[in-house]
């Protein structure tokens, strides 16, 4: 005999067993289902590219993480590293046809060789939604929307959406004349939260070059704080006489009303002018959304609009505005915090049917069918086992509810339903057990 | 400015567009619901694994199919091209603490090199379930239910779901002291429609080395024609005395008598000794599914019962039964067949709200939010166009109605629905606007 070959994974790689692919599967499908409700359109795309297309002309050493071999034909190709570069050589190939707006979502396994030692995987899951085609706020509005709505949907109300327009601080700096230092200052201000202002103050004008006076102006932007009317204020008062300043800060404002008036709840949303994500890619709308019971483990979903998504393929210029939700980071999340969707169920049915004798394999799958008609998943075990072997299986799986007829019941015509948590049971008769299971699930 | 990079796929490899996407979420949508309700849970492996696991310690040569490289730590790695073989490694790794029987389901894409003149993929989407650890014929008799239910559900009645038993042909075979001849002999069956009953009679002889007489029997056997019940009862009269034979007919007569009861339609399962998929996987049941509207695109779904699934990996006897949808096959057989699920549609919202004046944004979300509380998929068009480009959106996307409502509307509290198909619009009061909205899309 052939010797056993080690049945393991890739380092940084997982499988999902089916008690942490049930919450996975349900976070999708409510991704997809609040992503839909705001037309959204789904897309899909090849996890394998030309590595000239997912890297750029230039793209010889430029990563070292993404996966990149030669194929059979001995093409440079790629595995994608994200779902945005994917999109941006999609929309420059179909939008011609396709026309603009453009509004998609996209969700799917994304591959990156980094070091797993800080818990990263090197296959997770991107969830991403975009409307290209527009500068318009309308879009950018819709965003913080969108998120709201994705959060409440997951039972995970107590988030808080922060929210910024690169405008302003861009305004600023070109008001003190420091707009061609804004790279440095941008990456200095993304260490605020890590080394507090001091020091990003003294780095602004050690590595940007800027007078303590300009930094000072920069860091007062970044830490204006009380409620996101009074911070406008703020900034419109000290900066309001430059026009970009203007725009970023009418663009908020809009933000703040719509989102008012559907009803967000108080306190979701928090404008916060110290947010920069991504040096240079996104130009106007920045957004984070952290989970108030866990704001350590950072943003689970981040965005912003960018001004031009396709420039390396096509000169059609297509500005958009969009997110990602971080599904992996936030079911590590929803563990610690003990969510309800992570029940330790690894069954998707609620209700087992016992086999007792084989011989009535019909009897059993007629009430399957019958459950099933109902909108009831259900199991019929697959032998005659003794009903103490199935009854340990049902508590293993966690079904809820076990239905028992042996030949003497089903020639009675009644069943009898065990609640298996509360460890009671019933008799009820055949033309009853869709009704009792139902009652018995609901409560 | 640099050179543009051309926008392009490998081939081979496909994009999904919107309206091409929709079906196929709503068919993989459709297969998840429908495994789940027989208790089948979701599990997840990864895209990439060790190429000694997916291919075997003889790998090297095995299969110039794969894609297979070495990663950045040197690692000889592969991309999966089924999900059949991770499932093994899978089930080696888990079901020891996991317990059996395991009912799974997998879907995702899988990637195989091959040539892509036949109109075949490289990469493509696999959508399995399976019961593992269990020799029992209730597991082999719910596939079919499973099968049947599935192409219910996707709106495709129908079907032909061909069944086999590969004990009846084993059986025979043994009877005949031909055991020993079983590849070559069934090698040469599966020619049978392609090339017809003398020559496949001509090749036994020669091929597998059998008597005239021996492969008169097999083509019989093969050959067998009737009701489902009359192919029964001709083996069992001709070769009922050899006990696989005698199994393989009783777990046939049992498939038959449990889909029967539960109302699996009539000529819908049809007994049919002659398919032998797989040479050597398949040891018990078989299974085809060809769509009556479009035999020769194929069997859109298809499996069998093993006797070992994880064998390179575990000493542990893992016995299974499960099947396969094509999905890419079955996608392209609902296209020909201009299924109602691809509508052209590209987006998946019913209605789109035109934004009239950007001043009465937050009024438009009003209505969006109370459509969607209602379950109704609305977008509210980003910028505020003229209405005539965004009836030319509304068109172009698929959009049923559109809700139009400018000031003068809005002070009076009353909107415009208008159904872009039929070209009919009606005024109505805000409150009432979610009723029309509903009465106009369920029409």
């Amino acid at each position: 005999m052939a010797q056993l070959i080690e049945p393991r994974t890739l380092r940084g790689f997982r499988d999902y067993i089916p008690s942490l692919m049930l919450p996975r599967e349900r976070v999708l499908e409510t991704a997809r289902r609040v992503y839909r409700s705001y037309g959204f359109a789904p897309i899909d795309t090849p996890a394998l590219e030309y590595a000239e297309v997912l890297l750029g002309k230039g793209g010889e050493e430029s990563d070292r993480l993404v996966y990149r071999f030669k194929d059979h034909g001995d093409r440079d190709v790629a595995l994608r590293f994200d779902l945005t570069v994917p999109f941006a050589r999609f929309s420059a190939q179909y939008l011609p046809k396709l026309g603009t707006p453009f509004k998609r979502y996209a969700m799917g396994p994304v591959w990156r060789g980094e070091n797993t030692s800080a818990g990263r995987y090197r296959e997770f899951w991107q969830c991403d939604f975009d409307t290209i085609g527009t500068t318009a706020n309308a879009a950018d509005v819709e965003v913080v929307l969108v998120i709201s709505d994705l959060f409440s949907a997951l039972e995970i109300p107590n988030v808080q959406i922060r929210v910024n327009n690169r405008l302003v601080l861009s305004g600023l700096l070109e008001h003190l004349g420091l707009a061609d230092k804004t790279v440095p200052l941008l990456r200095s201000l993304d260490k605020l939260p890590k080394i507090g202002p001091e020091k990003v103050a003294e780095e602004m004008v050690r590595e940007a070059g800027v007078s303590a006076d300009g930094a000072k102006d920069v860091l007062a932007l970044a830490q204006m704080a009380g409620s996101n009317t009074s911070v406008l204020d703020q900034v419109e008062a000290a900066f309001g006489s430059n026009p970009k300043v203007v725009e970023g800060i009418r663009r908020l404002r809009e933000m703040l009303a719509v989102t008012t008036a559907v009803g967000v709840p108080e306190g979701r949303i928090k404008i916060d002018l110290s947010i920069a994500r991504g040096l240079d890619y996104y130009t106007g709308s920045i957004y984070e959304t952290f989970l108030n019971d866990l704001p350590a483990i950072g943003s689970v979903c981040s965005g912003g609009r960018y001004d031009n998504l396709a420039s390396l393929y096509t000169k059609q210029v297509l500005p958009g505005v969009g997110a990602s939700l971080g599904v992996d980071r936030l079911l590590a999340a929803m563990e610690e915090l003990e969510h309800p969707w992570l029940t330790g169920q690894s069954t998707p049915a609620d209700v087992l049917i016992i086999q007792f004798t084989a011989e009535k394999l019909s009897e059993y799958h007629r009430v399957a069918k019958d459950l099933r008609a109902a909108g009831i998943s259900c199991e019929v075990y697959p032998e005659a086992k003794k009903p103490k072997a199935q009854f340990e299986y049902a508590d293993k799986r966690g079904f809820r509810l076990a239905l028992i007829a042996g030949p003497d019941e089903l020639a009675k015509g009644v069943w009898k339903v065990k609640n298996l948590a509360k460890r009671e049971e019933s008799l009820v008769g055949l033309e009853d057990v869709v009704t009792a299971v139902k009652m018995a699930i609901r409560i």
